[in-house]
């Protein structure tokens, strides 16, 4: 039985199988599952966020599932769970601290959110992800889960492109009660995106935002 | 009520909003149910591929899943309803053949599911796509849905980029009947993959493989 998990098995191998990291080599792994699950979980938040805010566009409902349903967040979730402690994986990988890293544990996760979906049915795994999520996240909210956009352009670039995004500064003008800053941000030396704060912090935020719509933009 | 559609709203409203394309500037429109519906499709397939290829691995299924799950593909099964003749649109969109494009029939066709998933639920929805499915594609199985990536890669680049790719020899060796043709595939001159075949479709399709390949691991 896992930790915080409301659900017990009556199929002790589809949950084994959840669990089974593909450096496990045991002929089957959790990769179908962790498709499956992925889809699933998709659903669950879409409609989740559409039930929550009845009048909000659909851009913002994407950016607030973005939030929600990507490696990092489903890692928490997995923690939440004990997942790193159960999952079944290679020596090798163990050594290589396999079960404390996010792109495992999110895919344990979604494999598991499969498992559950196969064996009880989506209202069962609706609820069990929906109280995952709200445990984890108090304020679901465009506020809350989308303020940072320093945080999310780098969890991007890091899984998208290896790097962390550089701020520079670029321009400084007016007296200095009203100062404003034209902060820059910079990919492998590449300028992606730049915008004027009140402060340093507020222009690397705006920046940050325009970058990530270009990521975006050009991911589509 | 729809033509091949076997499905009858209760809530002619909600039939209206999943028909109702931006452009309509009805205050509503069918972009909140499209998200849903997107993610409606996508465990649709999912599960449907899970269920019908039990051993095939996770690549191939999500191979599977994008040649079933795209615009083109929606698209068909839009004008299967014939959904172009049932959209609402702007008199600027219908002048522009609004009601021929892809895009907004796919729009369209995903808010549709969504809607009937709101109203019906996952079984209901999971049965119409299903069907719909299978009567446009006879056979569903990677060899006939993978293998050509020519169409594929051409789809990717010109929803991607908005260019076509072009395919050069770049060389070709070996005796006249054992003779080899190594392809290139140009995207705005730039050589994204090249591949050997014995034939130059051969190896245009090696090489559109590669291409798509390499531009799937970078939308990553």
């Amino acid at each position: 039985m896992l930790k915080n998990l409301n659900y017990k098995f009556n199929d002790e191998e589809l949950l084994e199988l959840a669990l089974t990291h593909k450096s496990a080599k045991k002929g089957t792994n959790n990769e179908r599952l962790e498709f499956l699950g992925d889809a699933v979980m998709d659903l669950i938040v879409a409609e989740y966020l559409c039930d929550k805010f009845r009048s909000t566009q659909e851009g913002d409902l994407s950016k607030l599932r973005a939030a929600l349903v990507n490696e990092t967040s489903f890692a928490k979730l997995a923690k939440k769970l004990d997942l790193g402690d159960n999952i079944i994986i290679s020596a090798a990988e163990e050594n290589n601290n396999g079960r404390e890293k996010n792109s495992i544990l999110s895919d344990a996760f979604e494999a598991l959110m499969g498992a559950i979906y196969l064996e009880a049915g989506l209202e069962k795994v609706r609820k069990i992800a929906i109280d995952l999520l709200e445990s984890e996240y108090k304020d679901i909210s465009l506020k809350a889960l989308a303020k940072d956009y320093k945080t999310t352009l780098q969890e991007i670039t890091q899984a998208k492109f290896g790097i962390t995004p550089e701020y520079r500064l670029i321009d400084s003008k007016g007296p200095d009660h009203k100062k404003e800053f034209k902060m820059g941000i910079f990919l492998n030396d590449k300028l992606y995106g730049e915008a004027v704060g009140k402060s340093k912090k507020d222009g690397e935020q705006k920046a940050a935002k325009i970058a990530i719509d270009l990521i975006e933009k050009g991911a589509k």
